[in-house]
């Protein structure tokens, strides 16, 4: 840190990103991205648009919201995009905590929320999940702050049904929930119905995982009319044109091609049930996921020594060092191609320590 | 405002972009934008980056940092790209201002520097121009606090010359200063290579004006290594990713191909002397530019007169409303045939107006 670095950021702990590395060419199944190319819909209107930057991005992204909220079956004016859902996140706890709203999340959840409140230096409670890593919904009844629930939840795959959270946002009139459903393509229940019912409840998504478009950084908050015009006050306090030309062609052309995001979503849940399959037959113990990734441990053998292994062997997974995860791995969910590969490594590195 | 925004950002007074009207086409000469597409290879690279969006992109921009590194002299951990300059300066407003360190900038300049300090809740002292718009260098000196300058300012269009800057630099050891070169590739003298000499002196620079990719939002800081370590403290609390693949293959780009981006500020260079000498022939009043816009007022008619009879004849310029500003117009320099456009109705309302 320099000397000139600000006092009241001085004790930020930035968030670590998942390994992207260079050393050689890894079968990825570390960050959840998708094994399959945007489409080709999605991939024509970028280029298209790459010929225009020279002109602004319009700030409203209105095209792209008519898009999405057709789609959705919302107004216009409930939703707002920004550049990825991680700065959808942290435009929310700008919005909506303070030292009187603390932030609200599970103990083992995404782990920006952290970041985005010691950022912004709002007070926050962890609410610890069950042993078996699910969420105790009565916890969050009448929260007394500001919800933040990822549905499926990060890193354990697991999912709240909507009525589950139609009941915490029931329950929290004063306090604003927010689902991140980053995750919720893959087989969870959707809540954006809801935001009709409910004038405390914002759904996130990404366009990062089931759209193909990690790196094209897209992602919106949809809620209340009046709750939206809260996120765009922030927006335009920071970063007015965060949407770019080319990611905001790419969404539309995402939204627009149905057919293709139900495919790529029909084959990630075919790979996962595989992957479910054989991680069964290897001896792990995992709860089934609803997300592109499996959490999943192998009595006998560490979490750390299977991702070092994995990794010497090429294959990216993903190991969280903290005491109730340290036992597990997070396994995205690739093509057949990328978890065959993964299952050949595996079962090398099991049979090599005696395991099967 | 919902009834549950944060107290902390309740009194936030968001950015006002230049309006970007859906209404009917104009010739568009509001937002500073360069009228030449982007470079073929930006264009190509981009392009090509579109097939691979389900991959994150690189949360360090080493691609493109190397590339930067290369063209500015400096080493790769002296440069910091994101998400637009505008996202720069935020990041910079964060990392570099806080109860002790006032932001310190002028009283005409760019808008952000005003709601970025407010956001962050930072004290900022407000330096007036001089009568001629001129910066006085003796104002700066040993400032107490974060020096931000626009060079060439906005919307003056008015430079201090690289040794001018070089002695704020000198008389501030114990206070970081900003010197934001978004225009300065039409004329004015970068102080990129004086990073080397002052260890308080960051430079931050836009793609959006000479690179022709504000829809592409790419921006940079540089300066000392522990000064860009800081900024990427903060870019890692709020957004790794901020950066998206095309816009990172496209910054490639435009920096690769010098031989167009040179060829395009010239042009700009050549359109803006036409249009003053022009602007002279029809009694308009205004310092010589060294950005890529004009501003300047016409003795005998209002800048919001202006504004509005140009608006109605198709013509968009950007008119500001504050005491000091408001009997001028800033004219975006496009192309020719763009501003022959503007003259043809500039004459035919100075004629209706019997002003010439």
């Amino acid at each position: 840190m320099s000397r000139f670095f600000s006092e009241k950021y001085s004790k930020l702990t930035p968030y670590v990103p998942g390994e992207q590395p260079r050393d050689r060419s890894y079968n990825k199944l570390n960050t959840n991205e998708s094994p399959f190319p945007p489409s080709p819909l999605a991939q024509r209107l970028a280029r298209q648009a790459a010929g225009d930057l020279q002109l602004y991005s319009d700030p409203e992204c209105l095209a792209l919201k008519r898009v999405a909220a057709e789609r959705f079956g919302i107004s216009e004016d409930e939703i707002i995009f920004t550049n990825s859902s991680d700065e959808t996140l942290s435009f929310l706890f700008m919005a909506f905590c303070d030292s009187k709203r603390p932030a609200v999340f599970a103990d083992i959840t995404y782990g920006f929320y952290r970041v985005f409140a010691a950022r912004e230096n709002v007070p926050f409670r962890e609410i610890p999940l069950r042993d078996d890593f699910s969420i105790d919904v009565s916890d969050y009844m009448d929260a007394k702050g500001t919800v933040f629930i990822a549905n499926p939840n990060a890193p354990t795959g697991l999912a709240l049904s909507a009525s589950d959270i139609e009941r915490i946002a029931a329950s929290n009139p004063d306090n604003v929930v927010v689902v991140d459903e980053a995750y919720v393509d893959f087989g969870a229940e959707s809540c954006l119905p809801l935001i009709k019912k409910y004038g405390n409840l914002i759904v996130t998504q990404t366009f990062s995982k089931s759209r193909s478009l990690a790196g094209g950084r897209l992602g919106f908050a949809a809620g209340n009319r009046e709750l939206i015009a809260d996120i765009n006050t922030i927006k335009y306090s920071v970063n007015p044109y965060d949407v770019n030309r080319m990611s905001m062609a790419a969404g539309i052309g995402a939204l627009l091609d149905e057919e293709y995001f139900r495919d790529c979503c029909e084959r990630i849940k075919e790979n996962r049930a595989y992957t479910q399959k054989r991680l069964a037959e290897l001896g792990f113990e995992f709860n089934p996921s609803l997300s592109n990734f499996v959490f999943a441990r192998r009595p006998g053998i560490s979490g750390e020594e299977l991702y070092l292994k994995l990794k010497a062997r090429g294959v990216l997974i993903r190991h969280f060092g903290s005491e109730r995860l340290r036992d597990h791995i997070r396994i995205t969910i690739g093509s057949r191609e990328q978890m065959d590969g993964f299952f050949g490594a595996l079962e090398a590195i099991l049979s090599e320590a005696g395991l099967i």
